[in-house]
């Protein structure tokens, strides 16, 4: 095979260089959504901003792991291949009770020590609503590593499984 | 084989008499813990009573089904074996954000047409925080059942799968 021309090479470069920033932000994410995640093992919930809201502030937090995963809480060492979702809906409050409204986003963290060696063997992903392929503009995965990195106490998954 | 002297029959139905009272409120309930429910599918969740309470008058309630269970939420037919959990939790307030306290009871309705023909075809049991064994005094299976019975739209089972 003949080497391809120089000029020819540096254009694809420059292409592969251009593109980069904005295929990172579509659905060829290199986490994927994570299908069927609502019949996952249900870590824990909590809701925050209830009292500021009724309203768009609050939102139910619901934390979903698959098997591998589940298996990473009950030792704190999340094999290959474990993924966490953190399940964001929105709060609609009634005569005192609060009730699970429309979904925010879908935050999942994916442990892959191969590909996501850049932030700690897992790669973090945000999905708008119930979109499978819309990602959310901030934050960015780099950003989600940062903050779990600085919580941490014993891994980035920061949370507990509640029996 | 010679009958029993009768003083004896009477004796033995003398007792399963007085102690039926007692035995159908332990664990010997008809309708058993419905052990490993944390990892059934999670139906959906609601906070009640928060406004009151960063306190005791607050409660998690997180909905679990099984597998036949699941199958029943989707036709709203529930198939024989069907099992519903409802998980009712403490509820501990921080800065607005509201966390899981301990557990103070958990519901079950278990669907078995025959063995609960009186209630509906579903028996129903409350359990003691986190004991499988210890049930609550109050409300009774025929309790729940009405309760339900005077609720219900499509079944006694009251709570949609929310996606």
């Amino acid at each position: 095979m003949k080497p391809a021309p120089v000029g020819l090479v540096l254009v694809s470069l420059v292409s592969v260089v251009a593109l980069k920033p904005f295929a990172s932000r579509t659905s060829e994410t290199p986490v994927p959504y994570p299908d069927g995640y609502r019949e996952w093992t249900h870590v824990k919930s909590a809701l925050a901003g209830a009292t500021k809201a009724a309203s768009s502030a609050g939102s139910f937090q619901h934390i979903y792991a698959n098997t591998k995963a589940m298996a990473g809480y009950r030792t704190r060492a999340f094999p290959e291949g474990s993924v966490v979702v953190f399940d964001w809906l929105e709060v609609r409050e009634t005569g005192g009770t609060f009730a699970e409204g429309p979904r925010r986003q879908v935050d999942v963290m994916m442990k892959d020590s191969t590909r996501f060696a850049a932030t700690g063997g897992w790669g973090f992903q945000r999905f708008v609503k119930d979109s499978k392929s819309e990602l959310a503009p901030a934050p960015r995965p780099q950003q989600c590593f940062a903050c779990h990195e600085q919580m941490k106490k014993d891994g980035l998954v920061l949370s507990a499984y509640r029996p």
